[in-house]
């Protein structure tokens, strides 16, 4: 297949610590991909994404394909060098974004023909041309083109659509395959597992992926709105048809205790806007939960936004200046909150490896969920 | 009068170079200080401020009066904890924010009335209270409070402006001596020379600011949208009646070489808007003229936006990829080119104060010209 090598370190029940080593660095696993959308993590230069202890981060295909455009990225180097970023980067396939950004889509077997949402002018995304973008971008880990259905829909919907996708996901790996082998060095190629929350479906197109084989496995169509118990119990029920000796990812997650939650039941990788956009929302998040930096009892507040973090906003401002900053609108409170969020992911996640590699996660998690029930 | 020792260590014509010697930490003469108005340099971490060579920042008292308020940061500990820049920091005294954005001014000889621009709550600020306000904050160099008569006026106007501000001078230099000597060690109080475009009144006015004695004379009341060779005209009237052993300060200035001009003609210290403001809206200054990078012959141009310079947008990104994050809006954009044009701001400086060291300010100003006129 290719290069990328996951060493699975420690397990504890279903959780497992790892790491998958790449041609352009480790990422230790359970991991979380911090996403670098339009070729930047909003508000944070890459040196900083890095400090905050990041291994990998996820570009969007939708976006980059329509704004700079892939082929200009592939002539500027690849987008490793365009943004700064010499490490791993994963990319998704267009597939999310057509359906959640994009302007009258016309869905066939062939393919998603659509408006872009910043031009209006149409586009047509395939299979084969989501692996060309992804191979344009020179992306580490390329995820195959998926159909994400709105939830909810009929088990007929889901079942035709996940259909389409596992279609779709043999054209994308074979697509991925004529990728020339020098290209594909150290590349790696992700199935998406589709399904809704039916777990007879889930199942069938886990089977599915593996016939057509991947390099890992990513649960899709999640974290689109339904209750964290449907999401988990998905999870229940993809998970062991999943193979053991494979990354696992769960696209889109989540809020801190969603991704707690998904590594108990097997998951290693994470991605989620969340800690930016919550950031750039004047929200931080801290292990005793989540604050609201807008909040006006934070004003006088002379205490660090969170006293074990080591992140600059932690380290070199108080409570108040944030406050300030956040009902100011300037710049830097979209920066410093970035920064601390992106940390305080990072922090969670060494402390999940930590805990699995210790065997102690059902402990760890026990005094997580007591502690971020209690008030910051 | 105070601690503020000025060494004066070079001259070439009227343009001369030293040091402003203060307890926290020396600046280097002619200097430009980065305008960080609500106790941020917009879109900047303190420490980069730091890294582009600064010694020196400016915080406006109009600002942070109305919000976080200075009662409030003098709670926190004083403006150089609040905003984590241990370094020199000087304050305007507000008087030419509360002309350029409050609502319903009211001027006494009292002081002015005024409705804060932000949620209309009526403020009354005198020379007393600017004062008050620069020794919460804690500011290094305090300005006195002054009135900024709207340009063109007539003689008659300016001169009765000129009259009323030098009676605040020497208001606001008497509230200053009242401050303890314990709080007013290390910090210096800087008189303003106003009389709009008239060389008499410019006179009398430096003449009535040395009556009362200043630590250093700022030149105020120009930038204000008159041609450059009106502001070059006054300087020439004005500065030769300053002091020559205290520092010079034109306020709000300006464009390189506005600032090459005024250096020329014997000014120390600057202040100005321009490189950050310029710099979130995508524009970026070099010595071969400024560029801006919205512009779509940069949307493959691989080369760095200015090679001879070590900031980050420079050292770790190409002309593609800045012209792509203004594009997109990106919070990176701003974030690159305030550095980048900080940076160059300061080599600016640095040029000038080399340059008057090794007595070929003439001969570097003809080559500066030269290559400001050339394209990028």
């Amino acid at each position: 297949m290719t290069d990328l090598n996951f060493e699975l370190l420690a397990r504890d029940g279903a959780a497992r610590t790892g790491i998958i080593h790449t041609p352009r660095g480790d990422i230790r696993t359970p991991a979380f991909m911090p996403v670098g959308t339009a070729a930047t993590v909003k508000a944070m230069l890459p040196q900083s994404v890095r400090e905050t202890g990041a291994d990998i981060l996820l570009g969007n295909t939708y976006h980059l394909m329509l704004r700079p455009g892939a082929e200009r990225i592939a002539r500027l180097g690849g987008l490793h060098k365009f943004m700064d970023w010499p490490r791993p980067i994963l990319t998704d396939s267009g597939g999310f974004q057509v359906m959640s950004l994009s302007a009258l889509r016309k869905i066939t077997e062939e393919g998603v023909r659509f408006q872009s949402h910043i031009d209006g002018h149409e586009e047509f995304l395939t299979p084969e041309r989501a692996m060309e973008i992804q191979r344009q971008l020179g992306s580490d880990i390329q995820m195959v083109f998926d159909e994400c259905p709105a939830l909810p829909a009929t088990h007929a919907a889901i079942e035709k659509s996940m259909a389409l996708s596992m279609r779709w996901a043999r054209r994308s790996r074979e697509a991925f395959d004529r990728q020339s082998s020098e290209e594909r060095a150290g590349r790696a190629c992700f199935g998406i597992v589709q399904g809704g929350s039916f777990a007879d479906l889930r199942i069938r197109s886990a089977e599915a992926l593996q016939e057509i084989g991947f390099d890992g496995y990513a649960v899709g169509g999640l974290a689109v709105g339904e209750p964290q118990s449907v999401m988990f119990e998905t999870l229940e029920a993809t998970v062991p048809h999943l193979p053991p000796q494979k990354p696992r990812y769960l696209m889109g997650v989540g809020k801190p205790d969603d991704i707690v939650g998904a590594v108990l039941r097997g998951i290693d990788m994470f991605d989620c806007v969340l800690p930016t956009r919550s950031g750039r929302n004047g929200q931080a998040f801290t292990f005793q939960g989540a604050l609201n930096l807008k909040n006006a009892r934070f004003a006088d507040d002379p205490a660090p936004l969170d006293p074990g973090c080591s992140c600059p906003a932690c380290r070199q401002f108080s409570r108040a200046y944030l406050h300030h900053a956040v009902k100011s609108g300037e710049i830097i409170a979209a920066m410093l909150l970035t920064w601390h969020n992106l940390t305080h992911y990072q922090r969670l996640m060494e402390r999940l490896r930590q805990a699995i590699s210790e065997a102690r996660l059902a402990d760890w998690v026990a005094a997580f969920r007591t502690a971020e029930a209690t008030d910051a």
